[in-house]
């Protein structure tokens, strides 16, 4: 028993749960799950407004809400009761953890990883391979309320610890890593640590260990590929040039 | 397909979206709009509650819940998956984003605005033209679990940033400014800046800028008034004298 | 209007709200309620998984979210908004507020309270009587991302306050209380205060009076005993004589 639009475009093999409602303005590809009380192509009254496009083999799990005129790449994962609003473009291959509340105007670029509960300001840009963790908020108006809109820029491979709060246009460099509950107010260089409130930085990744070894745990991605492509060291690697 | 109790007033222009389910004690006025998948009226099992009233011209938001006994103003604005729990009382163009968590026994006056995922406790007061951000928690319990609420006080014009918690009974001053990630254990002053964990007062609200200028950014209501009445800005002067 | 599998095994007395839905895989004893737009029993496409199993006398809020392949005690009460994923054990007597996010394969033993918004990691143990507050975040991964999943051991009896975040695998001890917004990096032993980021340890929770008295707040069963058995005093004795 859903609320399917006509005028909808839905692909084949698409799996609709129970009590979904898709509005007018999407265009659903091949494969595509969408779970049980979503509301897919939410229109907040605009008119003329672009449709919302998700791409083949992408998931959405229950309770999630995604605005029109805005666009979720391949083979993505969303979590449940996600909130995702207009002009948000997500990539292929990304995943949004459950609770999270992604305000639209904003980019999430492939093999990006938020966690639960992260919320993502207007205006934020979280480039691939990113990884935010649960309670994460990306803010964007530096003199608050006012009409600024300038989120953070999360850099590839970078890791952003739980709870903490980046401030508006600050950058997370390539590959690097804000510890748990930090107030990022400066940039963090690549490949660099920093953490607290106020925040500190405390020098290159390399003096965070793995548990009980003297082994480097960062960067990850040279000891952690789970679900990623498997030439996705070298594309470290190769970014690293660019970057440092 | 809807669930609308017929004991239920609903006044007309009233739209309502796909699996609302609305109870028996709850009086809707006109030009009101209620999202899909929201629950409005939940009765707690208890007898003879008084009824949940919504006024006109105001939005709520899919997936949201409001109990019986409270009451929402006019041409309020409230975001997709609110809690709004008994004995709320919401006055006239309040805005409460997505997310938020209104624990009931409150009161947020006209014009205050609550962005995304704010926690509010029992026994708080938000005055009018307060502006409240992301995760910022306001606290009632001083020695839990206990049975004292005594919830915060956030004073008109007062501005607390993303993040932040208040704890129980403080007073945030009259359009004073609380930075993001704060911890609140002391009263601030009207006017007053206060930042961080430990929170410490760092002097009057104009030594924020307007970026790159030698402006000064507060009071906001000087250079922000979308949304607000035309008088906004002499409202401001003139409870100024009442404050300070 | 709900969508209730036939295979599951539903009591006596089982109130199920508004567009529910309950799978195939799933056991609901007597006098369970469930709330509306609730999803139970819900599976990530595994197969030949366990069961859900609800015990009698539990009431599920509405817009909740509970995996197949978890346990929920009696008498417990389970808040708007919650998620439950995969290996869940909940004892009897629980309290999970809205919006909490319970991530599975994890264990809330017996009177356990956990307030609005908390976010329980993978691996974590939330033992008897403990009380987590809002916004509480429980973490597993000390080096993220990785395979750990270390989760904190709250301890029976003590308290975690509002915005806090206890880094993987730390433990609270019995009895203790660890103040709003702390970002727990070391153990901290039974009846002992700790707050802050950095976090510090204070002495022993005696150094904290009830408001406007010189008498000690914690332990706080003591004082309060809500909803708690008669003997929960002499559990709390007995069981300081162990820990302590």
């Amino acid at each position: 028993m859903s609320n399917i639009s006509k005028k909808a475009k839905i692909g084949k093999n698409v799996k609709c749960g129970y009590c979904v409602k898709i509005a007018d303005n999407v265009v659903i590809e091949n494969n595509v799950t969408i779970g049980d009380y979503s509301l897919i192509g939410y229109s907040n009254e605009k008119k003329n407004s672009k449709k919302l496009l998700i791409k083949k083999g992408t998931k959405i799990n229950s309770h999630s809400i995604i605005y029109e005129n805005s666009e979720i790449g391949e083979n993505s994962l969303i979590g449940h009761r996600v909130l995702i609003r207009e002009k948000t473009i997500i990539e292929n291959n990304v995943q949004i953890g459950s609770f999270s509340d992604i305000e639209g105007s904003c980019k999430i670029s492939s093999y990006a990883k938020l966690h639960s509960n992260v919320h993502v300001g207007q205006n934020s840009l979280i480039m691939s391979y990113a990884w935010i963790f649960p309670y994460v908020i990306l803010t964007n108006d530096p003199i608050p309320p006012s009409y600024i809109r300038k989120g953070p820029i999360i850099e590839p491979f970078a890791i952003v610890c739980t709870g903490s709060t980046v401030l508006p246009g600050k950058k997370i460099g390539f590959g690097s890593f804000v510890g748990a509950n930090s107030l990022v107010n400066i940039d963090l260089k690549p490949e660099m640590l920093g953490t607290g409130n106020p925040f500190i930085i405390r020098g290159n990744i390399n003096k965070i260990k793995i548990p009980n070894t003297k082994k480097n745990a960062y960067p990850w991605i040279l000891r952690f590929q789970k679900d990623y492509p498997k030439n996705a060291k070298e594309i470290y690697l190769n970014l690293r040039k660019k970057y440092l």
